[in-house]
């Protein structure tokens, strides 16, 4: 008689599933980059956006922090703005500056300009590079894919940049709300038909970013916002992978976050885990919620922040560790690794 | 027999004590500034540390939006890092970078070289400007002083300037914990003396600005900033003006700071202003809570977000319009002005 082998689910699907597992899973967002000597030194010979349209180097990057860490995860290297460079954006990245658009879009002509993508060939490379990562890794680690949400991404095609106050963005919003939601609906078909190429790719969960949408009100969110969030998550139902729905400076916004999408949701660090796990409902996982901060500070207050974290989570099924915002550069590689460690024993000896 | 004439208390003084006034008094953060034609006027012939070294200027530039916008309170023109240069940290404001401090402070040496302050003569010039805009306002526009709160000051101290993630502090408060709260003292000790010498020299409010505090976590918050903000508000007990506790971002701690003190709390754009007086209690005042950006929004979408705040207010007593954050560079000048009608006619009409 042959016994039935059931192959253990991986932690990380586990727990985006808010189902139990022998260990809280663990990954960092940025987890692939700048502190660490593996990717400074492809960078030394190869700009950023080199790597992304080389899948060789893409996927390289991306396994690096497996090697390198232990985390339970991958997350491809990419960047939320690559869809905007065939839609006819022109993007660099400027040294110590980060991404600069030299058109950003500011009147109706330029919304209406705008391409159609295939992320077939358009984002080839990125695809590629889920493919060859995915031969790579063992059914523990898997792939997480992503994009950024269409908010986030809108503020860089207008603003042209990083921008602290949003002012053309939220000028467009105010003055011009039709060419607004012209705008988002573009780019909730093009980020939408990507996250779908990454699944079909091989992702086994995605990553939507709206890393700037802690500046608006929730009245601004849901008038502007949430509704092609709603759509671009509505999107990707039923393609059978979790969706996590991730922001910052959120606090004010956790449920409505929450309404929008999204399986699992990101919590920043300076929501107490608990609290925000209960105002957007056990129905749904979480994901957090150490200070990128932290990974700076000698040891044993790193443990004791770590700790107070994992006891918030009670040990419930749910939880996936990460810190409330991506690595800084600069991180001590070991004590990133330190973390992951600690997660892995305070869970393991929890259950 | 001679009647005994009671004059009208101020707007801005009643609500900042909670008691019901003819109008909802209105004054804007930043209110004197880049936007202004006359304010640049000035500043094509002074930097801005000249201006604040000079109280015939200073009191010029206070007095400039009190003409020209019907504001009812002034705000005194200063900088919240001045107090760091007779402390000895060489200040000075790089164009279009904002503040940047030349040695700031990294090392326990550096914060027992600090040296003590007497407001009296190591910041005359703000005292004698706080004399002479006196002077020149009637009983219907109160005068209110300032200071940066410890955090924030001291976070620009450490830093050297603005800084998105704070590395620095947190790596003090983390690293060093003792040489954060020693820092902390000092800077509790001159910002309570200047303000205590702010309210002598005439000052008839006094708003405590914490501008970067939202970046902590509660947690982080109660363990190093709170007992700080709480000794600079005890300190100034008893001296006969309401105090205003301002940040931003501050969703999360809003209950936190109101427990370190103010009699009135600032609410920036994020949180509805009904449920951020809600969670602060009734028993304080409020002020806010228009996103700065609201300003370059076309009138009638200016004037919905301006009667949505006061429909929220609710016409209780308590009540200080104000924005979430200060007036940009390049806000519309009589966009402003606009919101200072707006408010006085909505209320005077409702009660």
């Amino acid at each position: 008689m042959a016994l039935s082998i059931v192959e253990a689910e991986a932690p990380f699907l586990a727990a985006a599933g808010g189902r139990a597992s022998p260990v809280t899973p663990v990954w960092f967002m940025r987890q692939a980059g700048r502190y660490m000597p593996e990717y400074r030194a492809i960078r030394a010979h190869h700009s950023l956006l080199d790597i992304c349209a080389r899948p060789d180097l893409a996927a390289e990057v991306t396994l690096q922090p497996i090697r390198r860490l232990g985390v339970d995860a991958a997350i491809l290297f990419a960047d939320i703005l690559l869809p905007l460079v065939p839609m006819g954006l022109e993007l660099e990245f400027v040294s110590g500056e980060g991404p600069l658009i030299r058109n950003p879009i500011r009147r109706a002509e330029a919304v209406h300009a705008l391409r159609a993508v295939d992320p077939a060939t358009d984002l080839g490379p990125v695809l590629e590079a889920i493919r060859l990562v995915r031969r790579e890794l063992g059914p523990a680690t898997p792939l997480i894919g992503f994009a950024g949400a269409p908010f986030t991404v809108a503020t860089y095609a207008i603003e042209g940049g990083p921008s602290r106050h949003l002012l053309e963005s939220k000028r467009m919003m105010y003055e011009a709300p039709e060419l607004w939601h012209r705008l988002l609906t573009v780019l909730t078909g093009v980020l939408g038909d990507f996250l779908a190429a990454q699944i079909t790719a091989g992702a086994q969960a995605v990553q939507l970013f709206d890393s700037w949408v802690g500046q608006l009100s929730e009245a601004d969110y849901r008038s502007y916002v949430l509704p092609h969030s709603r759509a671009l998550f509505d999107r990707l139902t039923g393609l059978g992978v979790p969706r996590i729905h991730f922001g910052v400076g959120t606090d004010h916004l956790l449920e409505t976050m929450a309404e929008a999408g999204g399986e699992v949701i990101g919590l920043d660090w300076r929501i107490p885990l608990d609290r925000g796990w209960e105002r957007i409902g056990a129905n749904r996982a979480v994901q957090g919620n150490l200070d990128p901060v932290a990974l700076f500070a000698p040891l044993p207050e790193l443990r004791r922040r770590v700790s107070d974290i994992l006891q918030r989570a009670g040990g419930r099924p749910g939880h996936i560790f990460n810190l409330g915002h991506g690595i800084l550069p600069g991180t001590p590689v070991d004590r990133v690794r330190a973390v992951v460690d600690m997660v892995h024993e305070y869970t393991t000896q929890g259950r």
